[in-house]
C-alpha cells in the first residue's frame, strides 16, 4: 500500500513532493485513496468539498469514530507529512479486521483535500469549508501563482465547484475524530518514545510584509540617496529571529518576492512572509510587535515605507481533554502528551466535533523537506497505537 | 519624434518600459529606427548581430563618426536610459543639417541591440558579439528565464541567428564612436551643469551567492536544530551595504530566488545576487573580499554552506584621452569630465575604437525606473553639445 503511494507526485531532481491540490499528483493520491477504499470493501464517499471518505458501516448511522490526514504536500515536501496519518489509517483497519474486533459504531477513513495550502496560500482548505470555517466568496476569490482560482483549479480536476460549502450534515455524523501525523519536531526523540497525544496546537499565523522603497540604479546612485528596501527587509529577518529566540517563540521568514528583481536594479518593492508561532496567544502578540516595531524603525531609517497585513491567524487550539485523556487510559498511563506549532485538519475539526491527534516520533525532526523520516518501528508502533483508539472508542 | 517612441513597451500599471531584447516591443522600438532613418534619407544597415545602423555620408568610405545609444530597457525601466542617445543622435544630425555643416567624413547613428542583458542575462550582448567580445558558444548558450536561447529569440523575431559574430569589417569604418547617455547619478546637478563628458568607466561585476541550508517546517522546529539560509542571506546584505558604504564603493542585493519560496518552509536555498562596482580595483576586490568572508563566517554560524561564483566582470575602462579633450576643447574648458559606475556599449567599444561619452543631467539621479527623468533644457543642451561634437570631428 505504502509502496503505490511513494512514486506519486515526487521529483526527480529534488527527491521531494510536489503533491498540490486539484493538480495531476494530486488526483494520482486520490485514485490511490479510492482504490484502497475498494480493495477492501469500504463504502466510498466523496464530499462537496472534495474530501474523501471510506466508510466501515453505515455512513449516516452517526456518532461515527473517523481517522485520516491528508496526501497533499508543501513544496518539495517529504513522504511521511499528512500520508503517514492516511495510510497508518487503512492499515489500523486492517489490523482491527485480524484481531476479530467488532465496531459498535461506523468507522470511517478521510482524506482532507489542500491540507497544506501551497498552491492558494490557505491551509486546510477541505475541512475549513467542511467546517463552515471559510466563506464561499474567500473560496471563490483564492489563486495560485498562475492566477488560476480554487473552482477553476476543481473543476479542471474533475470536481464541480458549485457544490462547495459548509456541510454540517456529514460532519454530524462524527463522534470523535482521531488524526495521526509525523511528529514535525523533535520532542518524542528527546524523550524516548514511539508515539505521543497531542496536547494543544500553538497560536500561529502569517503576516505579508510590504517594504516599498524606491527602484534605481545599483552601479550609479549614491549611497546616500538610496531607498533600498532590501537592506529593511533584512534587517527585519535577523530582527524577527532574535526577538523570536528570546520569548522562546517561532518566526520564519520564508517566502520572498522581489520587484524588479533585477541583478543591477535596487528594488523598488520587497515582499517577505513571515510565520510566526508561540506556546499562547500572548507571547506570540509580543514577539510579533517587537518585529513590526523593528521594521517600521529600521524602515524610517532606509526610507523604506513598511506595511504589514496579517494574511492568516488561528488561535491556539485544546484538543477536548476528555477525549484526550481517554486515548491516555486505551494507549496506557506513560504516552506523552505534547504541544504542536503545525497547524492540522484536526485543529480546524475541533471547534465542531471531538477531536484528538496522535504523533509518531521523527528522529530528525526534520519536516516539510524531502529529508523528513520515521523508523519503520515506529511507524508500525503508531498504527497499533491508532488500532488500539479505534477498538477502544468503537469496540467497547 | 520623441513621442512616437514615448508609449512603446510602456506597461500601463507601473508606467515603466519592459523593453527586452527580440520581443515584439523591441520590434516596434526597432520599425521606429528605421523609419526616423528613412524619413532623413540616410542609408540603413541592419548588421549581422541585430545593430541597426544609418548613415549619412558613405558607409564604407571609414574614418567615420558614429553616435547612438540602445532602445531596450531593463524591468520597468525609465525612458531616457538608452532611447536620449539615439533620440538625440538624430536630433543633432538634424541640426547639423540647419547649420548648414558640410561633413568631410561619414557620419552615422546606430541602435546597439541587448545593452540592459534583462532579458539573457548578459549586458551589451550587440556590441559584445561585434567587438569579439562573446564568443559564439557563450552566445548560444545564453537562455531567458522561460529557456529560450537568444538564436531562438532572434529567429522568432524575424533576424538570422546563424549570422551573429564578430564584425571586425564593420568596426574598422569607425573613427570614433561618442555615445550620449542620461546620467545615472547626480554629479551633474551637484555640480550645476547641464552637460559632462566621461572619464571613466568604473570596474564592476556580479556575483551569485549560493547559501545552502536545510528546508525544515517553521512552525515546528525547534531553533536550535535549523539550518536557515535566509538569515545568513540577511546578514550577508546588510554587511555588503557597510563593507561598500565604508570604503566608499557600491554593493546592491537586488535579485533573490529561494527554494521551496513557501510561508511555512525554512528554505533549504537561498540564492542572492550581488552587483558591486568601484572607482579602482583594489578598493573593489577588497570590498569584494571582505562581503564574502562576512557571509562565509556567518554561515558557519547558521550551519549554511555559502558557495560564490563571478557571474560576471568587467575591468575599469578609461575613455581614450586624445579624443575627450578634443571634446573638451569642442564644447568649451567648463565642461566637468566624471566616471560612472554603470556599463554601456562604449565601454565594450573602447578596446576596438577611440571612444568618448557625454552625459545629460539627471536632476534626481534615479535611473532603471519609471521615476527617471531629464529637463527638457538639458535634453536639448545634450543635443547641442552632441551637435558641436559632430561638426567638430567631421566638419573641420
Amino acid at each position: 500500500m505504502w509502496r503505490d503511494l511513494l512514486p506519486l507526485g515526487r521529483d526527480r531532481e529534488s527527491g521531494g513532493y510536489r503533491r498540490y491540490a486539484w493538480t495531476p499528483a494530486d488526483t494520482d493520491c486520490r485514485e490511490w485513496f479510492k482504490a484502497q477504499a475498494e480493495t477492501r470493501g469500504l463504502t466510498y464517499e466523496l464530499d462537496r468539498n472534495g474530501n474523501q471518505w471510506a466508510w466501515l458501516g453505515d455512513p449516516t448511522a452517526g456518532d461515527a469514530v473517523v481517522t485520516g490526514s491528508h496526501l497533499d504536500s508543501v513544496p518539495d515536501g517529504g513522504a511521511f507529512d499528512g500520508p503517514l496519518g492516511v495510510v497508518s489509517s487503512f492499515a489500523a483497519l486492517d489490523e482491527l479486521r485480524s484481531r476479530g474486533a467488532k465496531p459498535g459504531r461506523p468507522l470511517a477513513v478521510v482524506n482532507f483535500g489542500d491540507e497544506e495550502g501551497a498552491r492558494f496560500g490557505l491551509a486546510c482548505v477541505g475541512s475549513r469549508l467542511a467546517a463552515g470555517q471559510l466563506t464561499l466568496d474567500k473560496a471563490r476569490e483564492l489563486r495560485d501563482a498562475d492566477g488560476v482560482t480554487l473552482p477553476q483549479a476543481m473543476e479542471r480536476a474533475g470536481y464541480d465547484p458549485e457544490a462547495i460549502g459548509a456541510d454540517p450534515e456529514r460532519l454530524a455524523r462524527i463522534g470523535a475524530f482521531v488524526e495521526l501525523h509525523v511528529e514535525q519536531g523533535r520532542a518524542l526523540d528527546l524523550s524516548g518514545d514511539r508515539v505521543g497525544i497531542a496536547s494543544a496546537i500553538w497560536p500561529h499565523g502569517r503576516w505579508r510584509f510590504d517594504f516599498h522603497g524606491e527602484a534605481n540604479h545599483a552601479g550609479t546612485t549614491r549611497i546616500d540617496d538610496r531607498r533600498d528596501p532590501m537592506l529593511t527587509y533584512a534587517n527585519t529577518v535577523l530582527a524577527a529571529r532574535k526577538k523570536a529566540r528570546l520569548a522562546g517563540a517561532l518566526a520564519t521568514f520564508g517566502k520572498i518576492s522581489v520587484e524588479p528583481n533585477g541583478v543591477n536594479a535596487i528594488p523598488s518593492l520587497v515582499r517577505g512572509w513571515l510565520d510566526s508561532r508561540a506556546a499562547d496567544q500572548d507571547t506570540l502578540d509580543l514577539v510579533i510587535a517587537e518585529i513590526e516595531k523593528a521594521a517600521v524603525e529600521r524602515g524610517e531609517r532606509d526610507g523604506v515605507d513598511v506595511r504589514i497585513t496579517r494574511e492568516s491567524f488561528t488561535p491556539v487550539v485544546e484538543f477536548e481533554h476528555a477525549l484526550r485523556d481517554e486515548l491516555g487510559r486505551i494507549l496506557g498511563g506513560n504516552v506523552p502528551v505534547l504541544g504542536t506549532g503545525a497547524g492540522h485538519d484536526a485543529g480546524i475539526l475541533s471547534g465542531t466535533v471531538p477531536t484528538a491527534m496522535l504523533f509518531v516520533r521523527n528522529p530528525t525532526g526534520v519536516s516539510h523537506s524531502p529529508a523528513e523520516t520515521a523508523d519503520e518501528d515506529d511507524c508500525l508502533a503508531g498504527v497499533t497505537a491508532l488500532a488500539d483508539v479505534l477498538e477502544g472508542l468503537a469496540c467497547r
